[in-house]
């Protein structure tokens, strides 16, 4: 079940909300001639849908902190989502993804060179945004990058290297995914002026970021794809996940041989060979259980923030984020 | 006689400013685990030299607008220098150049997908350093890489575009050159708290940017390949420079054919046939002609601004412009 497949109205009226604000400031934008051509490529990936996870969890933390008026955290909601953004579409141009939030990618349809444009209009973009709060908001957001960019260089040079090692991925995923969920989470609540909750957010943030990649990465391999991305993705690009980093470890003698060959000549039939060499070394079950340790650990992270409305729907991210399908 | 080596000992003196505080941001970043993969990368770049126009007409502005302690515009100043370089670094991708300052591009040595984070990274950073300054500084910042991306992407719609006409090349070159010197002017006298001389400052970098974004076309035509870049990139690359588009336009009969024929099937042997045709359209007398009227007016437009040893560089600089080499 995914978070927006909930029922949960009130997760859906945040993810609205973000939806409209960023259809507004692409059509302020593209009204002015000086941004028209670079919003003009821009507007088909930022419109395109996407989970909106940044943004959302920056409002509802915002709230959960002790913010009054959501308006107040917009500006660098959507900050999260235009940077989060700017990196899916360079992503896309190295990875050579033809598909991205179910539209063809930017460089797909207009070639690299306005892809890798769009993307720099983005991060100025969103930037832009970040900087209307307080400076210590966009050193944040610039360390968050920073982090990004490291841990995107980190998995590159574990590329097909099975070598590689737990906390080699939890280097990578930290920096990628879990930081900028961090970075949402902790920057809100110190926009909502609570200093004593920086901290508890920035953890929830961090395990709930952790908690999605791992879950993330488990969907490339076991996913449902009539309702998710196509499997085997990260494989084929040779992407050292952590169900594939434990079965190395684990699995001994044929069946280590066997992994090892899957994975440095691997095509797209030879998923289910792969998954049942994972699921006979429990690689699965041990994914599963990381997974359920950081949503644990997310959710006692948020023990002194008070009780309200909003804690709630952040105790119900978490929970959800266990059992989403795309 | 670049500016560079004009001998001019104050000017090489702001340069050497710049250079230092590049170098001690790289090794600051260097130690920190965060940064340490990414600016490994985009230390090479940084550290390669460079002109360093945009950060030293930053200082020398701000100097000139009034400024009394040039450390006050030094992030910013260090901000345009790491955004171009973030921009230098994309564009290098996208145009396959082998090198760049002298060395290897980060893609030629690593990859595109270093290169493109390298790139991202080094945005991160110049908004990080000009989001100190006042939020007014980071809107004008975003603005102007908005207009850079704008214009990138309407150079790449008139690649080989026989019909392109000069107000195309200036929305082009407004876009991608001459608004970050602008933008670097203007933006010191903000700094400086001299509102007064903001527009002066924009109107200068302004015109001193088309001037330098026209000598540089020229020099890929008739430069010296021994002091600069090799010439006939451009060209081979499809860039509709203002000499080829002037040419286009008073050329006829066989010579506007030929001339047609040299820019569809060019092949670095072509070089000199085309610039004769140049040459014989009065071309290149055109473009010069065209540079002197930018300097002038960029020259009319410090005439507002109190004398001093800066605005004595400003004009230094205006009057090399004209006959830089590389």
């Amino acid at each position: 079940m995914s978070v927006m497949q909930s029922g949960a109205v009130p997760l859906e009226s945040y993810k609205d909300m973000i939806d409209g604000e960023i259809e507004r400031l692409v059509l302020e934008r593209l009204s002015s001639p000086r941004d028209q051509p670079a919003m003009g490529l821009a507007r088909e990936v930022l419109l395109a849908g996407g989970k909106r996870y940044r943004p959302m969890l920056g409002l509802i933390a915002y709230e959960a902190a002790g913010g009054e008026d959501v308006g107040n955290v917009m500006d660098f909601a959507l900050s999260a989502e235009l940077i989060h953004t700017a990196t899916l579409v360079h992503d896309d141009v190295y990875d050579r993804s033809k598909m991205r939030r179910g539209k063809p990618t930017i460089h797909a349809s207009h070639g690299i060179p306005h892809a890798i444009i769009a993307g720099d209009y983005l991060f100025a973009l969103g930037f832009e945004l970040g900087a209307r709060h307080e400076p210590r908001i966009i050193d944040l957001v610039s360390a968050s990058c920073a982090r990004v960019a490291s841990g995107e260089i980190l998995q590159l040079e574990h590329i097909r290297d099975l070598s590689t090692q737990p906390e080699n991925y939890y280097e990578i995923i930290d920096g990628k995914t879990a930081g900028p969920f961090a970075t949402a989470c902790s920057c809100a609540a110190i926009v909502a002026d609570h200093e004593e909750f920086v901290e508890p957010m920035w953890n929830y943030g961090m395990e709930m970021g952790r908690a999605f990649q791992l879950v993330d990465d488990l969907l490339d391999l076991i996913g449902d794809e009539s309702t998710g991305k196509p499997r085997g993705t990260d494989v084929l690009e040779g992407k050292m996940t952590l169900p594939i980093i434990h079965a190395l470890t684990v699995t001994h003698g044929a069946d280590r041989d066997q992994l090892a060959d899957v994975l440095t000549n691997y095509n797209d039939s030879r998923l289910r060979e792969l998954t049942d060499l994972l699921e006979r070394a429990g690689s699965f079950d041990y994914s599963q259980l990381l997974i359920s340790n950081h949503i644990e650990r997310a959710l006692e992270s948020l023990s002194s923030l008070p009780d309200s409305g909003a804690k709630g729907l952040l105790i119900d991210f978490a929970e959800m984020s266990r059992s989403r399908t795309n």
